[in-house]
């Protein structure tokens, strides 16, 4: 595992800076906490965005490939008049009724498994994994949480003690129990379910034996912070029928891949053909104003709500409710999962072929718009791969395309459009990533087709 | 303490609803997951809302003297054209150089005094809270929280564990204390200060003997959800003193107290004397947009950002900072705070009025427009108390006054109108009130002055 939790990040004085940013830099360092971390070597600095493109103050374009959070792209005029008109109009609490509130409710529900029919809102991702928890842990009346080995859920306090990929400065809880994912450890797709059904049973003993039942299996269905371990599709299930079987729920954190980013599916759980207990929502739900919802199914929820109140001031206030409905019906008229799920075929099409050529890359995964990309070779040493990961990143910075790195070695390319990319998008990232590879890669070239083993994992 | 986690709040079946009504609470419980509560007997429905006011589907107006949210009004025109003309340029995320950002930061921690200079942001006041443990907990290196007998402080897993408002439902930590105020307790008040200093002696002293350190203590310095126990100005310091002696912080709570609301000061902790080490924002910051954040010294947030990354993917994004930013230009050009204090005053000068004519008026207290008026006699049992409380903000209500009650009784109401009143709202909600207490209680009028020892305590 890296030992530096953000790689990808700043580091006073190993660049040089133009003036303007080096002021803006020493301002902020002043008067904002130190626990912010600026991205890439040389930090980007934007002052506008529009669809698929920020822009820095001189007005130079940059193509963003990496925030998940604007789906529909940035700055989307029909989302923002959604905000802008229900601000003007009212923005109630959930204690009032409020039309919108309910009807929004609805429409989000009915994009779930029939079983899955009730939400709360909160206003992050981390709101609604540690209300999820809390859920959980009051409806199974147990305390144990069970979670992937680079597992990252969020930053509230319980959140970040489920969290692993926070590294050692965050300490874990001690009823939490990392399993191994079946990719990461080079078990083959065959014996993948089998693989991830003995980790999870042998978490729930050890917590048993500790006295300490198991209250929920917490799981990013794509992986995305392990690395994008994606495949093959139903791994996970035999895993949730064993927490299942001890009294555990399943907590499905859609934040990352929910709202159609892996193309097939409204949710990426429906990869995995099981159906959550609890879901967790965040991100992409209103293409950037806070909001964040836990769906699920009646039972833990009634439980939870039959003792405790969950009182969140600004969660389903109709501001958010009137944009994040705007961004429901963006998603679903103009069919943004079916754009997500060919341009990600366009994406991983273009990938493949580079990967003939380039021996960076090592391994290819995705699933619609989430594309995870190892680079170095498999006899490479660690530390070098992830450089070489981490010179790719900075190398298309440099050159106008937004990326990042992921992985319990920071080895893998976090590749995530916003989901209204087009195929001339596509093309220019793969023109710009091509020509990175020429660049840093120089020695990487083979002409031997390493494809079929490459693409398996 | 009421049984009851709050008293104010829709029963099914307690009263008979319009079919508008009936049949939008019908589908609301459909869907939502049932931790949610409606407000009052009769549950209010808006639809839209401006300035001081609220409007159903009828277009009634309702004056709204409760919400604390919308501290500059309903629908502020120029706070959402700011909004609007930021979510159309950029939404930039904390990773990157955006210059409002820092523009923002500097600003607010201005209005601080000197030692507090650093700024991280979240969305929530729960997370404000929750962040805020976490940096103390690192800073100290303990893990024990003192709070007030009635505390709430938020949501998350973390904070509803130290807020013992949330009642027997949510479980207390093992590693929390909590202290009585001197004002609920009729400590008399040349005896405030030395009283909560034996009481946090007391926790300390406790926590230690079970091998427990104090990394804060966590307070909201107008001690909202204990009844506004407000006073005597600075009794809270010689406890803040005892803390940091064995080691732990001052989290100052201004969720509810800060940006002007307590009428002489910005801030709440201003009124008490002391400079907290970390300070927690929320509810108004945005006045509706989700945004918090955790101000404080250098050395805590310096220990715990060496160590720890907290990247809150909304917060800090621009729309929230120019938001929050429009905020606080109209705080300080339009002098709110002083309205604030002038409008407190003007309040406060008719409830004592009233209370001269109404034994129903237990006792008054007040910082500029924050007010706890309690209900009921002394002698009178405390569930009567409560029920006549609760008779009187939902005979408000129906004549179209909001407000709702507080404190370990509930008996006490809770009185905190948008900062913008101004004389014509205070005088119509005065008569409102006088209306109400006449019909509500018509057999706690007497011609005998007890104001003198009532608006003691």
């Amino acid at each position: 595992m890296s030992t530096d939790l953000m790689p990808n990040r700043f580091r006073p004085g190993e660049v040089d800076l133009p003036k303007r940013e080096a002021e803006l830099i020493a301002r902020r360092d002043a008067v904002l906490g130190s626990s912010y971390r600026l991205q890439y070597r040389k930090p980007v600095h934007f002052v506008r965005g529009e669809g698929m493109w920020l822009y820095d103050p001189d007005d130079r374009a940059y193509l963003d490939f990496y925030n998940n959070v604007p789906s529909l792209g940035h700055c989307h005029q029909e989302v923002n008049a959604a905000m802008a008109e229900q601000a003007g109009r009212i923005s109630a609490n959930t204690r009032y009724l409020e039309p919108r509130l309910v009807d929004y409710a609805e429409r989000l529900v009915a994009t779930f498994p029939k079983e899955i029919n009730r939400v709360v809102f909160t206003c992050t991702g981390s709101e609604s994994n540690d209300l999820a928890l809390r859920i959980a842990r009051l409806a199974s009346g147990n305390e144990g949480v069970i979670v992937s080995a680079y597992a990252y859920h969020g930053t509230s306090a319980a959140v970040a003690a489920v969290s692993p990929n926070l590294g050692d400065a965050v300490k874990l809880s001690s009823n939490v129990r990392v399993v191994c994912l079946p990719g990461p450890e080079g078990v083959p797709e065959t014996q993948a379910a089998d693989f991830f059904e003995a980790q999870v049973k042998a978490a729930i003993l050890d917590l048993k034996r500790r006295g300490i039942g198991v209250a929920a299996l917490l799981v990013d269905s794509i992986f995305s912070s392990d690395g994008v371990w994606i495949d093959p599709p139903g791994f996970i299930a035999k895993g949730v029928a064993a927490v299942r079987e001890a009294g555990g729920l399943l907590i499905a954190d859609e934040v990352q891949p929910g709202f159609g980013r892996t193309g097939a599916h409204m949710w990426g759980f429906e990869r995995h053909g099981v159906v959550p207990d609890l879901v967790t929502l965040g991100k992409p739900m209103g293409n950037g104003f806070p909001i964040g919802a836990v769906v699920g199914r009646r039972a833990p929820m009634d439980r939870f709500g039959a003792t405790a109140r969950y009182s969140n001031t600004f969660a389903g206030n109709t501001v958010g409710i009137a944009t994040a409905d705007a961004v429901l019906t963006i998603l679903q008229r103009d069919r943004i999962p079916q754009n997500a799920l060919a341009m990600g075929e366009r994406l991983r099409a273009g990938v493949d072929a580079l990967a003939q050529r380039h021996q960076a890359i090592r391994a290819v995964r995705h699933a619609g718009l989430f594309f995870g990309i190892d680079m170095g070779l498999d006899t490479a040493p660690p530390e070098e791969r992830r450089a070489l990961a981490l010179d790719v990143v900075n190398t298309m910075r440099d050159d106008g395309v937004l990326i990042s790195t992921t992985g319990a070695n920071e080895d893998t390319l976090k590749v995530r459009p916003p989901l209204v990319c087009q195929a001339e998008h596509v093309d220019l990232f793969l023109a710009t990533f091509e020509r990175t590879l020429d660049r840093v890669a120089v020695n990487s070239r083979s002409p031997t087709s390493r494809n079929a083993a490459r693409t398996r994992r």
